[in-house]
């Protein structure tokens, strides 16, 4: 399978995963904007897998899934009951429709006014920063006192919401100020498959 | 179990959920912006189910796992089979992680800017519909020929988008304007369980 991803975006996340997995997988840059892109995902966004369909599958909490569920093994997904998969899925949806779209407005705000002046740009972007600190703030309590985001094991959560995370080094609050996030940090930069995404997606 | 509500949100969808799925359940109407709410869900944000816990569980998709798994003789959720589960789980993280936020600038433009003057919001809203556009776009072509939107038949995903493309009525291009939605509408509107959940919702 190949996994298409561009660098700092959340398919890094899926990559890691990938890893973790020991999973057979090729990566291939991709030019979200581009048109080639656009016939691989209408929506025009990574990560996007191809699995060898007719059509290559969309949406990191998809793909986190398809990982898991193929790779028993490597134990990355939801606790086996019910009550656990509840809360997996709650955390995963938090990740996937909270926290990632809190980033948008900071890196598009041209998508979210059609004053595009400097000034009403930089409004959009200021007005984020409340809503990143919102999701941020969750997360870290989601965490609480473990280095994990779900149930105090390591699974695709911690790389999901590591990899977006970074993304407030360019806001005026990075995750170095949330102390439970900061753990979470610490152990995924000592891990040998998460350096080695972040090396080879910036090569 | 109980599910916390507020009319014309997507905890609708929940409701519906719940009612095909013919659970035993009661539902309480929420102001998710009160103090009180908050200590159901930190996020201040419905829909929220308790379900006899600690704490009540939230997110939409989540509360949708949960209904599917418990009442497998409705058939509401994905296929059993891997590429069933990935094709559901891509559809549901369209919806919870795209559709949905798509709509969020429209209902909250003063979380989209710091400048509260009417033009400045009025920017946000109006660009917010080319992002509602896309969304509606995206699941149109989702539902294809077909009058659901996962695999030709029902699903919890049909409540999903049904209710939270309601939304689109109050912006410049309805629901109507998209073929495929219109005819999952068509159906939807013939439900006795939808027509149920809208009326006591509204009540
Ligand atoms: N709901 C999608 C969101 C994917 C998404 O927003 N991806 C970003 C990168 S992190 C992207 O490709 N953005 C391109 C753009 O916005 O133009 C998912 O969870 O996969
Ligand atoms: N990711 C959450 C989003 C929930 C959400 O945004 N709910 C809306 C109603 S449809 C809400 O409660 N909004 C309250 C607010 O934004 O203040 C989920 O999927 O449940």
């Amino acid at each position: 399978m190949k996994l298409y991803y561009a660098p700092g975006t959340c398919a890094l996340a899926c990559w890691i995963a990938l890893k973790w997995a020991k999973a057979d997988f090729e990566v291939q840059k991709a030019d979200y904007a581009s048109a080639e892109f656009k016939k691989v995902n209408p929506l025009a966004q990574v990560p996007a897998l191809d699995i060898g369909g007719k059509r290559a599958m969309t949406q990191a909490d998809a793909i986190f899934g398809y990982i898991v569920e193929k790779h028993p093994e490597a134990n990355l997904g939801a606790d086996d009951n019910i009550l656990g998969r509840f809360e997996y899925a709650e955390t995963m949806s938090f990740l996937t429709g909270d926290f990632h779209p809190a980033y948008w407005p900071f890196f598009g705000p041209q998508r979210y006014t059609v004053d595009h002046s400097e000034t009403a740009l930089d409004n959009v972007r200021k007005a984020s920063f409340a809503r990143i600190d919102r999701v941020m703030t969750y997360l870290d309590e989601l965490i609480g006192d473990s280095e994990h985001v779900y149930r105090n094991r390591r699974t695709v959560a911690d790389a999901y919401a590591f990899i977006m995370s970074r993304w407030s080094v360019r806001t005026p609050k990075s995750w170095k100020e949330y102390p439970n996030i900061a753990r979470l940090f610490a152990s995924m930069e000592k891990d040998a498959d998460v350096q080695a995404v972040l090396r080879e997606s910036a090569a």
